[in-house]
């Protein structure tokens, strides 16, 4: 993490003041408007063994907010809303806070939903997009999932896309989803630019996984860990209630941990915490059957909670030695199911496994309280930088701070966990489990 | 805030190796000790029009988390548990983390919980303390409130608790409370360094308020926002199922309205939200009043949120009127419900005023996750700084890290919204209320 | 109850086969239609040492559901919806079953929602109907309280309210509402008569007090009693985290105590609980605040559920002492709270009161999935049986069957519980309270 | 079901005043003692076209409660409980409302809680049985599951817990559990009368897919139709948030679809509702996949859900076809999920299918405020008919009023959907669905 360069592009118009009635002075008891040189520093981590050098420029973060003077008359603007990739908690949070502040603080009148996600934006598909209003959008928060419609890829279509764009004369459009979105967003951004169109594209950060660079936390991932409390509540019950009962529960996080790790620390009924960042074996003396087994002994019950990008490296070795050509295990949850029967099987031991794969309710699940304000203000940001004519960004919350970030630093890598940080600490603190199960 | 010091005061004793098994490596997979020169920026805002000179050593936060060598020995520890003043979701969250990772990790096996606050530890009232143990803590994190009872006050006998806890041998404790309950255990750690005790005392911030300085959010304010969202979305339904229905919501707020502003901003059913920060007039033609009528005419029904030490003036100056030794109405609640009542009923118009304070209903709930998630790491990070012999702190986040704060600097400001800034400009957004309404 | 007649009455129009696809035939795994001569036995209890003569058929209940011939062709119907008297969970779930089925069932188009009650039914008011269709009530029972609106009286204003239905040409109103709002349906459904109009007048029954006769339970009563246990929890909380706290918790019921009696059985955390149907006084030996301090004494804290109905003798017995012109103290909770403080100081005892009072949180919460269940089925059976011409009833469940009710027989008199029967013995087990508080 | 028989067993020993404060008289406003004549109606249909004779007295069940004549002393008894099959909301209420009510009411305080099932009275797997007291079954209820843990089978082993309970001297057994465990207490029942035991076994019904017979409703069931509605609302997010989006949930019910159908009912989300009752082909003009593509085709999405045990006869066929060896497929809802599958792969067509299996989250979570009371009360009316020495029963709701069922009459049969009731009309109506898809 190096070379950071968070300069915000920016569309070359000339600006007018905002509509919008903020004060210019402190002290005053009133809101005021976001100045442009105000900054978040980044990197807050400091050793003071090392160097302590002032941060460069480039490398403190813009605040997000309302600006004194703005690039667009709301007459000229017809902006646009997509949904991307996986359902996610708090989708329709967002879309009614851009749809809100565009509306109602802007006085803008058009606004469209493109449906599906990129698919939306290809003319082949033909779909039509939803015209948005405060009426459309009024109670779609309490909905989970997402009004305009989802769907992957298409994200290398940018070509395609912006003719669209031009079409439907749409110069404002916010792009919600995660990493792989975000790119396709950026190559969007980079299009419209080669095409020296004034239209801005602003992202806003989707990814229930958590994985997304420069994202204090993404939108829903509360929502989903509270949710995954409860499963795992329910595997433990379900462990505990049988003889020699093992639940597993298999949560999201392909490359990244963070749901199953939080949510371990949720609840302290989690006795195995297994993540992508983390490798462990399932055999051996040290592996997790091994550990299974003396748990079963010493309490009767076991609770396994997986993310589905954990042990990869077993499915991978698994795909190389079955050279017999039948179809590669997916499901690593499935797997470790099988393994741990196996080889209680094998030992003519009981066990009573129970599975729980509580993907699709988490994922479908409208946003908690505190999921949709953050969502309500995300999506109120997105627009307050988009009026501004900034362009290819994302909002962000750093620091508890919302901010602007380059969407290609925020795609130049993932967030994972640090296994050498505090919170895999405390979750093996909160698990007990060994610190690392390889052999 | 000019003047910063983040220096943590140390007992002078012996260190020998923790018996936990973390690593000192980075990149082995395995989760690593803290290093004392580890800390935090506190001040991440930076305005490029001003300088940005790097932060003095005393301006950085300690990192928290457990060390490789810490001062005691655990057949030496007598802790004791303390929790005051108000309830507050996650109370029993917090002292469960205590128990867990003293007996747990360090091995600890002498554990009382003070009865009733302060004056638990107060001889002359006779309460005697609870035993802790991993067994009667297990499940408590299910209930609200706290197991050990609490109280107000008595924070002023520091001389009085101090024989007290030599008397118990208590050389550890958790003192869990708000801004005068830490202010108490600020001068229970200077009566005994006076005495030089080598005994710690490590503070926890609860404060459903949100208003402790240095303190990024305390614990149970997001399981309170959400359950005050809920009393919100019920006034709306009550109001809007009512002829020029009024729905008034008194959410807790002394000195600050953060809960109410949260709150606003977790559904838009709130139209005027009022907190202790900014003034507002009910009488007069920018008055609360007023703009209510308006609202009335135009949509037939509003919800009123309000913090209870909002429009404290308007309570103090009708204290100064009444010559006739009637007392003071001590509730701005209720207050601002008569005189909406009186207003229209002088102007003949009907009003169906709906009143309603959930305040026992919130404080006395159990954590929702991600409290808990927070209220587990809270007490966990409590604990390895007292095995330090680190004393006079608490333990805090700050841009989503676990530091320690002398008790001394959290103490001698509170957090108040700034109505300034980002947040309360987001309230007045999503309510579309005039931006001050005085007179 | 020694006069039963359940005869129900039906307007004399010729009638046509329905347009609904049900089956004459048993055994065909396709579901029936309702004949006219299916009933079901009302007493069903029956001692044995007295005599069981065979009922006679006027003390049978009719059978709800959809009859093989109808008496409305859909072009004919233009039907209305009131909703009148207090919120109660579950009323947009009856609104909204009732246009689909008119709308989905028999192809019915035109359906206003008359707002405010039946002062929507009041031309001078000038309160312009809704026109319901399933796009506007599609996810409404996602909310609480009534998409129209209500208010309370106006019952006796049949003869405008007639008029106004013949100048809106509606000839099939559905009233939703409790017993004096019942009693105003029954004046319509006879002013209709008198006027030989060929209009029905359906009722649905509404009490959330669970107070109306010949309704084995009233929609939004589980809803109720699952929120005032979630109450009583929380004034537990408080009681227990206190020194002699005590929880007051007071819920709905004017004239009888369901919800009180079943919320006790919820959980156990009440001691004393107080229902309008059995006397207690607060004074003397056997008096509540008696009774009070010894399980203070024994126990350290105490909660007491009271319904809004009980002890009106003791209120009224305090405004006939109070002859100086002091207004009746109206609210049994503050007036048993005020006594109990009272008492404890004037024993010089502490004692910490927490009053809770959730009825508005209550009223305007959303149906849970049983009683959506429920509101479902009653507002289809409504339809159902208003297209067969029969009026001047309500539908109601006894003994889990869905039946048809004479309005006039159901406003005759209260259900409460009885004091010898099962459930408030259940109820003095779950408390231990004495058996009669009074001396 | 023409030939019924209520009558209970009792053993034949002699009575004593029951230490219950309950009174005799009525009007006293105290609840009072059942007498032994008190009766309910069970057959509550009738048709004004068939013959109403009066009901003879063994077609009258036993009203339960407690009798002002008990047949055993407190220190006479030592009871038992024990739960069996699989986990189902509401357990742990159960047994917590039996202990109480023994421990507080008739101050008996030897009483165990056999582990796992009917295994805990087997000998030979030396399963010590739990000490049962208030403190420990305290706040059980708040937790799911089952506090003694359960498994399946070994109902016909009752010599050998005959001889398991001589040797405990338990003299009162309480048997929580569904047919088949209620068939192994039929037969406990039966070997204690031989050996002359006087020993009383109570069953309590349970039964998570409500199919018990005279069982109005078993506990548990709503608390999972409100679970089982998350989830399809889930899946209905899922399905209308993806093109071409199939939702389908799977819930419990093997040989009945009350879960299915009042789930469905619910929510108007469920678009084909598949129980055991009803047959239904897959393919076809009339099969299912083919009205999911008209469906598809004019709206977009779908949503299936199916019980468990809908489709048996597919499945069959299935295994008779498949003559090669391979496994059936056990699993109606993975076979349905591929059908479809192959279905649109057939035709080319995109569809999106999304599978919800919620069972383990229903079956493991803590019963609802209303289950919660109904279960405190069947466990209290159990303890009462106990005391009497009646034996070879259960307690049940019937007509809302708790009664007493022998054990032969309810194993007798089960309780289905009929296909030509209300239930299963309002569920066709409430989906639109075909009345029947076969060919």
């Amino acid at each position: 993490m190096s070379q950071l360069d968070f300069t915000i592009e920016r569309l070359d118009l000339p600006t007018h003041p905002s509509p919008l009635k903020f004060s210019h002075e402190q002290g005053d008891f009133q809101a005021n408007f976001v100045t442009d040189s105000q900054r978040v520093i980044y990197r807050a981590d400091v050793d003071l063994e090392g160097t302590a050098a002032p941060p460069q420029a480039c490398e403190l973060l813009e605040v997000a907010g309302p600006r004194a003077q703005i690039a667009f008359a709301a007459e000229e603007v017809a902006a646009g809303i997509v949904t991307c990739g996986g359902l996610c908690p708090g989708l329709n949070d967002v879309i009614r806070a851009i749809v809100l502040a565009l509306w109602h603080r802007y006085a803008i009148r058009r606004i469209s939903g493109f449906r599906y996600g990129f698919r939306g934006l290809l003319k082949e598909f033909n779909l039509e997009p939803l015209s948005l209003t405060p009426e459309v959008v009024r109670s779609i928060h309490h909905r989970g999932g997402t009004l305009l419609g989802s769907s992957r890829g298409h994200g290398d279509r940018s070509a395609a896309m912006v003719d669209r764009l031009e079409e439907e004369k749409i110069n404002m459009l916010f792009v919600i989803g995660g990493d792989g979105t975000q790119k396709g967003a950026l190559a969007l951004f980079e299009a419209l630019k080669r095409r020296s169109r004034a239209a801005v594209v602003i992202g806003i950060p989707k990814t229930i996984d958590n994985d997304l660079s420069f994202v204090q936390r993404s939108f829903g991932f509360e929502t989903s860990v509270s949710l995954a409390a409860e499963a795992v509540a329910g595997a433990h019950v379900e462990a505990s209630g049988a003889i020699d009962g093992v639940g597993i529960v298999k949560v999201m996080g392909r490359q990244s941990g963070f749901i199953a790790a939080q949510t371990t620390l949720a609840n302290n009924d989690v006795n195995f915490c297994l993540i992508p960042e983390v490798p462990f074996a399932l055999k051996g003396d040290n592996g997790l059957c091994h550990h299974l087994e003396e748990r079963l002994q010493s309490r009767g019950h076991a609770v396994i909670l997986l993310a589905e990008g954990a042990g990869q490296p077993l499915l991978d070795a698994l795909e190389r030695t079955d050279a017999s050509g039948n179809k590669k295990l997916a499901d690593i949850g499935l797997y470790v199911k099988a393994e741990i029967a196996s080889h209680f099987a094998q030992r003519q031991q009981e066990v009573n496994i129970k599975y729980i794969d509580p993907s699709y309710l988490i994922r479908s699940a409208p946003a908690n309280a505190n999921d949709s304000v953050y969502c309500a203000r995300l999506g109120t940001n997105a627009v307050h930088a988009a009026m501004t004519g900034r362009t290819g960004m994302l909002v962000s919350l750093i620091h508890d701070r919302f901010v602007h970030v380059p969407m290609k630093m925020a795609v130049a890598e993932r967030n994972v966990i640090n296994p050498d940080g505090s919170l895999w600490r405390d979750v093996l603190d909160a698990t007990g489990q060994p610190p690392l199960m390889t052999n």
